[in-house]
């Protein structure tokens, strides 16, 4: 059937690739590093966006759309502020255009025109959204201002995997413009307080809270606070950012509004954003050589119901129960599919599933009938039990719930075995070769230093964790004085 | 307070643009033809989709998402097919690329380099979507394939007006493919229906549900089902359109199936889709002199509290008493904002919620509370009364359901006296000319007549009405006979 995956022992980047394909959800296009989201993968994709956003609204935030593409001049106002920020960018130099006198159905194409100023494809919003809000604020009347665009964005990468590095992607991009310094810091905590609550209890993955070194910062920010995931391959994955700009932009673009007493000021502003990257770290966290193990949360349909017949009789009977189950499981807000295709057969769905990482499985014939008990397959354990037709949907419920439970702990703990304290950069390097994750280092705070690690080893301070004591010690590599650990680690 | 608008009668387009910008809805940005959707404007945006998302979801549609850039090579190879479908297209030309070895925050940008091959941003996704269809169908065990995509899509246009005709716009588009003609033909108008019965019932528009004509269907499509809209200032607005493909993209694109019995044959298609247009049709359905008004089901908040109060004291016992209602009427189902801000008085509150159409007001000042009563004003009719507190929530449900039901009746009534039946050319354009609305006359079904009159009085044949009645006749330019009335109009 074409099914079977590499193990990822043999090959995890293989098996990523191959299990993104045969579970259905996101294919390579024929646009060169652009890919297509196929409905399964939308699925979950939508259902990260629903939380998310009611989330972002629960605390004040309002939904906005801004356009595509930015003027080549305005993108650069940003970028001279960033000094640096420089980015792949895809760009718009022609346009077509039909003539007016033509008619519908007989239009003439002109050649191809030329803009009298070429457009960037946006690769972030900061520019056209803190062009905008410079008409949207004038007074603290006007303040706090609290945007969120969900949107598609676009970066020339040169190496491409599906949801991990694609030139177009889909994400949220969050923009607040604040009276004060204290103000705009408390929402960029805020909002990555709010990834990370999403991401451990939605997603079930584990991450570490912190904030960037300089140079890992993104460009244009005061402080780039994160939240880091580590996957099954010792690789950590940055899960989402949020970036106190301090007024930074609003220098840029020049936005200034006037206070309760009169006075004018330049505003505070973050900005934070999460991408369907996230769909990337969800796989790789929970996935098994069998398939995609998804979190009952996030599962398009978190029970399939799969009838087992051997002829029309047979199938009348099976699918009155397997209905009757639906619509019971249903009212107690539980997500079904009852698969009652006669195209394919039941080893078949069940492979399927399997690799679509359903978290639960019914399968009922004619046996259970008689019996009055179905078959219930559990996706994270690989398990099975029959059980009896009354405790159904209770046994559904708390499985459901230690599912989600399960998955959590399990890549908690394979987390926190990878978090390894050393005291030498020999150990650094060791343990970065044999065993990955993150390794937890004095470093002397110098950009020098943090250079001199990566192009050596590859491997990046992931974070300043949050909760870090404070712990004297020595840098790695120079032997100066630290007071705190820093998390490296290879990344995607 | 720069609020007041432009009045209709004195010039109706200007009304338009200026309700647009002052209501919050949206505004131009500083990309030509891009329009910024303000957070107002994309809060009814979003009660748009979510309720046709659950329609289409009903109905068995799964949502995914397809590149942005279209290779030119597979866009013209669509537009071969399409005989002359000419798009008005911005095109991608060159990228910028950081160079591998440069460092986060170091980076070197290459001068622009040149693509390979031409990238069109999208204009609507045909293309993409057949050329991936290809791959995802082989058997009559994939079909119905329902898919349908959330997206931005760009058409360079020369004229822009906000909502109605803008560079960038945000749309959905259903693709589907099927066994059979009759059941893609049974799809296209199946979603020509759902698109009626949603305009007509959540945004409170009466809509005609017919056909096109030849010369009017989108390029593609063997027929264009559509449903046409009347604005308060007699032209007409095609509201949603849904086309039944025949074989012509399965063709262009070699999307073939095998059946059952192991025949090979190209599948049938269908696309559907509305955009953000629909709230430029909202808008000039319901409005007036005074602002928006809109559609309680549509409505981002039905019901706004205002507190009237001198001092502290009295703000205190006010807002009690307003926090208490809108607990209640939210329990009840009821959207509300209580609006406690002290940097705005309540006059000027009064004017802008006016201005942005929501539907039921409440004041409460400290001789209410004595009282025990609230003021209630309503949008649709610009009333007000003083209602007791104990029947305010009963008020208020049934003000809603007959402010819903008024809007739509009123935009009927008005509608219905403006389809004005000609049995003569000359009568035609005086109609035309003076009335406005739609003209129903006969034709003799030649596209040579349609297009003679287009051209002598800008009218389109708008649709042939479904639901019209066999009348023989004689068309009204060439005496030829027709055995149905169509309609014609001036459109947006």
């Amino acid at each position: 059937m074409g099914k079977s995956l590499t193990k990822r022992s043999e090959d995890y980047s293989k098996w990523y690739n191959e299990l993104v394909v045969k579970a259905d959800l996101a294919e390579n296009s024929s646009v060169r590093g652009c890919m297509v989201i196929k409905p399964y993968g939308y699925a979950i994709w939508e259902k990260i966006q629903a939380e998310l956003d009611r989330r972002f609204k629960e605390t004040g935030h309002q939904n906005a759309y801004f356009p595509l593409l930015v003027p080549k001049s305005m993108f650069e106002a940003e970028e001279k502020n960033a000094e640096g920020f420089a980015k792949e960018c895809a760009i718009v130099t022609h346009y077509r255009l039909k003539t007016d006198e033509d008619q519908a159905g007989k239009l003439k194409v002109d050649e191809n025109a030329k803009l009298e100023e070429e457009l960037i494809i946006r690769p972030t919003s900061e520019a056209i959204i803190w062009n905008t809000f410079k008409n949207w604020i004038q007074s603290y009347r006007d303040l706090p201002l609290k945007i969120n665009q969900w949107a598609n964005v676009m970066r020339w990468e040169m190496r491409t995997r599906l949801f991990l590095r694609t030139a177009e992607f889909l994400w949220q991009e969050g923009h607040t413009a604040h009276e004060t310094k204290e103000e705009a810091l408390e929402e960029a905590k805020l909002m990555n307080s709010i990834y990370a609550n999403f991401v451990e209890n939605y997603m079930a993955i584990p991450v570490i809270k912190g904030v960037k070194t300089e140079s890992e910062r993104f460009a244009g920010a005061d402080e780039t606070y994160c939240i880091e995931a580590l996957m099954q391959d010792g690789k950590a994955l940055q899960a989402g950012t949020s970036h106190f700009l301090g007024q930074n932009f609003a220098k840029a673009f020049d936005v200034k509004y006037t206070s309760k007493e009169g006075k004018q000021d330049f505003v505070w502003a973050t900005s934070w954003g999460v991408s369907t990257r996230l769909m990337g770290a969800l796989i790789m966290t929970h996935s098994d050589d069998h398939g995609l193990v998804l979190p009952p949360k996030l599962a398009p349909f978190q029970v399939v119901i799969v009838p087992i017949f051997k002829n029309e009789e047979q199938f009348k009977q099976v699918s009155k129960k397997a209905t009757e189950i639906k619509t019971e499981l249903q009212n107690k807000g539980i997500s079904v599919k009852f698969d009652n295709r006669d195209t394919h057969k039941p080893g078949w769905k069940f492979a399927q599933y399997e690799l679509q990482g359903v978290p639960l499985r019914i399968a009922i014939g004619p046996k259970d009938l008689e019996k009055g008990t179905v078959e219930l397959a559990r996706r994270d354990t690989l398990t099975k039990e029959f059980i009896q037709e009354s405790e159904l949907s209770q046994t559904i419920i708390q499985s459901l719930e230690n599912i989600q439970d399960n998955l959590f702990n399990k890549a908690l703990s394979f987390r926190d075995s990878h978090i390894t304290e050393v005291d030498s950069y020999d150990e650094f390097k060791e343990i970065l070769e044999t065993k990955g994750g993150f390794v937890s280092a004095h470093w002397d705070g110098t950009a020098e230093t943090e250079e001199k690690i990566k192009s050596e080893t590859k491997a990046t301070i992931r974070c300043i964790p949050d909760n870090a004591c404070k712990n004297d010690g020595n840098c790695i590599v120079t032997g100066e004085p630290s007071q705190q650990r820093v998390l490296f680690a290879k990344a995607y």
